[in-house]
C-alpha cells in the first residue's frame, strides 16, 4: 500500500475521532447492538471471505493450531456478536468524573475520563480480534486503526466492511473503524510513523513484533508481551492447595499470557513436594525440567537451562527450581519475570506481604492461580489485552484503561495572583 | 561520553530502583529534609559551580533571559530546599490502594500504586529542574536519571552530588539518582536506547527537543510539548472580567507555557470589545496581531499570517481572531491549538458545557484565566511539568502522576473453572 494512500485512511479516522468521542452512551450501545446483529446476518459472507483466508493457509501449509486460529464457523461468529453486545452492556467510561474537588480560591476542578483518540490495534492471525477490539475502542469513544495479519485479511476486511456497514446506518462516519486493507510490513512501517493521527498503539503478538515496535514506533505503545509467569511454592503452603493450583495454572491452558512457565519451590519442602508434584502432572503430559536440586529429587526429569527461565513456553512444560527462601525466589522472579504474573502460596502472612510488596508485576497473586490475571476474572468487564507496559495501564486493560482523563475548571472570572 | 558508560550508570540506577521503590514514606522524607539541609549547608560550593556556567555563557554570548535562567545565588538556593521540604511534606503516593472490591469467588483484589521505575527527566537550562525532578521522582519512589542542557553542566553535577551525599548518608545507594555528566547529542541519543533500564523520559523544553525524542526515543515518552493556549471571549461574556482575565493569562508571565496566544472574540461583541481590549493592553506593552476582521476594528494592528495561530509567542504578543460562533471557535481551536489550555468565557451555561464537552485539551476552562493549568494551583501540590500527551498522564503531573498501579489479588487456594 503507498505511503499516501495509508496516511490518507489515518487521516480520516483522525478526522471523525471526535464525533465517537461525544457520542451518547444511549447511540454507541444501539450500534454496537446493531452490530452484533449484522455479524449474526452476515455469517455466509463472513465463512467465505474466511475460507479464502484458510484456503491460502493450506497452500501456505500452516500447523493446524494456527490454521485453527484463524477459523470462523457459526460458534465463533456467535461468540464475536455476543462479544459485542456484553460491551454494550458496560458503563460507559467517557464522561466519568474521577476526582472533583473546590480550590480555597472558589475554582471547582474536575477531573473527567475522555477517550484516547485515535488507538492503532497491531495484531497477528485471530480475526475475532479485529471486531473485540473495534468493540471497546468505539465503547470507550476512541477511533481505532486496525492493522491485522496478513493470514486473515480477507476475514478482517470483511469484518471491517461490515461494521462501518452498521456506523453508516446510524449516520455515523464509518471511518472510526477502519481496517488496514493491507498487511505488509511497509505499511506497518508507515504506520508507525504517523504520531499526529495515531495516539497510541497496543501491539498484541510475539516477540517479534514487540522489538519491531520498539525499534520503529514514533508513537507511544503500549505492550502486551509476553508472560514469563513464576509461582513460589513456600514451606509454610498448602501442599494439596498448591497441586491444584498448580495444575490449573499450566493445564488449563497452557497456550495463553497467564499461564505458569517457572515453579519456585522451598528447599524445606522441595524433598517432599516434588515427587509429588511428578506423580499429578506426568500423568497430565506435562514435561518438567529442573535445576539440579530438582533433578536430584526427581530424576527422571531433563535439566534446565539458562534459557528455559526466560522462555514462555505456551506449552505443556514446566520449569522447576529449588530456592532457599523468600529473597531467592524474589530476586529470580526479578531476573527472569516479564512483569506479567506472580503468586506466592504460602500460610505465613509477613511473606505473602512482602512478595506482594516487593514484585511490581502487573497482577501479584497470593494463593491463587496465575490464570486469574485477566480483564474478565479481574472484573473488568471485558480486554483489549492484558499491558506489560508500566506507562498508562499495567495488566489488564479494560474501558476505562482505554481513556485518559482531563481537567475541567470552572470559575467565575479568577485570576492567577 | 561512551556508550558502554552511559549503560553502565543505567544499569546502576535501575539496580537501584527496588531500593527506592520500597523505602517507607519517613525514610523518604527524612532524606528530602537531609537534602535541603545540605543544599543551604552547600551554597557556596553550588554558587561556585554554578559561575564556571555562567562564565561560559558570557564566553558564548548568550542572551540575558537565557542567562538569567542559568543563574544560581542564595534566594534560588532556598528556593529548591523549601522545595524539597514541600514534597516531603506532600502524601507518599506508593502503596495507596486505589480500587478495592472481592470477587463472586471471593478472590479480593486490590489496585496498589506502585512507582514507574527508572524515569529519565531531560531538560534545558534551568539547574533547579535537577532538584525539583529529583525531589519529586525520589517522594514517587522512583529512580531518575537526570539528563540537562550542556549551558548548566557544571551547576547540574554539583546539584546531583550533593543529592547523591544525601542518598549515602542514610545508606541508600546514591544511583537512585544518576545525573548524566555530559551533555552531547550522542550521549542523549544512546540514552533514548536503553528501554530495558528506562521505563519513561519525561522531555522538558522546545520543539526541537520534541521532535528529536518522538523521532529517536525507543522508549515511551511523555511529552511536556509547547501551550499554544486559546481563550474564547462569547457574546454573553462579563467584559469587564474579560479584560481581567485576558490580562492575567497574557500579560502576568507570558514566558510559560499556560500563557495565552490567541484570542477569539464572538463577532457580535467584537465591534464594542476589541477597541476597550486595545486600549487596555497596548499600555502593557502588548503587541496584538489581528485576522482582518479584527484589524477593522484596530486598525492599528498587524495583520497575523497563517503561522501566528500555532505560535507559542513566550513573549508580549497576542494573536486576535473573530470568529462567527461557539463552533467556529472549537474548529480553530482542534486546527491551531496544541491540546494544553483553553477557556471559554460566557454567562451562557450550555455553550460552556459545549465547550468543555467537545475540546479534549489536558485542561479546558470556564470563566477563568489559563494560567491555572498548574500542578500547584490544581491542587496536585508539585508538578514536574505539564503533559501534552494523553497517554499515562494528561495535564500537570504530581507525585501521582509519576506511578503506576499494580494488581494485587489475594485468594484462598482459589483456582480458574
Amino acid at each position: 500500500m503507498k505511503t499516501s494512500s495509508i496516511q490518507k485512511l489515518a487521516r480520516k479516522c483522525r478526522q471523525a475521532a471526535p464525533v465517537v468521542a461525544t457520542l451518547s452512551a444511549d447511540s454507541k450501545n444501539k450500534i454496537l447492538t446493531d452490530m452484533a446483529t449484522l455479524l449474526r446476518n452476515s455469517q455466509t459472507e463472513i465463512i467465505r471471505a474466511n475460507a479464502k483466508d484458510i484456503k491460502e493457509a493450506d497452500k501456505k501449509k500452516l500447523v493446524p493450531a494456527m490454521k485453527d486460529r484463524l477459523l470462523l464457523n457459526a460458534k465463533r461468529i456467535e461468540e464475536m456478536a455476543r462479544g459485542l453486545e456484553e460491551v454494550a452492556g458496560l458503563p460507559d467510561p467517557v464522561g466519568q468524573v474521577v476526582k472533583n474537588y473546590t480550590r480555597p480560591n472558589r475554582l471547582h476542578v474536575e477531573r473527567v475520563r475522555i477517550p484516547l483518540g485515535v488507538v492503532g490495534v497491531i495484531y497477528e492471525s485471530r480475526p475475532n480480534v479485529t471486531v473485540d477490539a473495534a468493540g471497546l475502542c468505539f465503547k470507550s469513544g476512541n477511533a481505532v486503526i486496525l492493522r491485522g495479519g496478513s493470514e486473515a485479511l480477507h476475514s478482517n476486511k470483511m469484518l471491517g466492511a461490515l461494521l462501518q456497514k452498521a456506523l453508516k446506518s446510524n449516520n455515523v462516519p464509518p471511518h472510526i473503524i477502519t481496517v488496514v486493507p493491507t498487511s505488509d510490513r511497509k505499511t506497518l512501517s508507515t504506520l508507525l510513523t504517523l504520531s499526529k493521527e495515531i495516539d497510541v498503539l497496543i501491539p498484541r503478538g510475539g516477540e517479534g513484533l514487540m522489538k519491531f515496535m520498539e525499534e520503529n514506533s514514533k508513537i507511544p505503545v503500549i505492550k502486551h508481551d509476553k508472560g514469563v509467569c513464576n509461582l513460589f511454592v513456600d514451606e509454610s503452603a498448602d501442599q494439596a492447595k498448591a497441586l491444584a493450583i498448580i495444575e490449573n495454572a499450566k493445564v488449563s491452558r497452557p497456550g495463553v499470557c497467564n499461564a505458569l512457565e517457572n515453579l519456585l519451590v522451598h528447599e524445606k519442602i522441595a524433598p517432599e513436594f516434588l515427587p509429588k508434584l511428578s506423580n499429578h502432572l506426568v500423568p497430565k503430559n506435562v514435561e518438567l525440567r529442573g535445576d539440579r536440586a530438582a533433578k536430584k529429587m526427581i530424576p527422571h526429569i531433563k535439566l534446565a537451562t539458562e534459557r528455559d527461565w526466560s522462555t514462555e513456553y505456551l506449552d505443556l512444560v514446566l520449569s522447576v527450581k529449588v530456592v532457599k527462601n523468600l529473597d531467592e525466589a524474589i530476586l529470580f522472579i526479578r531476573k527472569y519475570g516479564s512483569n506479567h504474573t506472580e503468586s506466592i502460596l504460602t500460610q505465613t502472612e509477613a511473606n505473602a506481604t512482602r512478595f506482594v510488596r516487593e514484585l511490581d508485576s502487573s497482577c501479584v497473586m497470593v494463593n491463587a492461580s496465575t490464570r486469574f490475571n485477566d480483564g474478565g476474572q479481574l472484573g473488568l468487564g471485558a480486554e483489549i489485552g492484558i499491558s506489560t507496559t508500566k506507562l498508562h495501564a499495567y495488566g489488564p486493560m479494560g474501558l476505562e484503561e482505554l481513556t485518559t482523563t482531563k481537567f475541567v475548571v470552572r470559575g467565575e472570572g479568577q485570576i492567577r495572583t
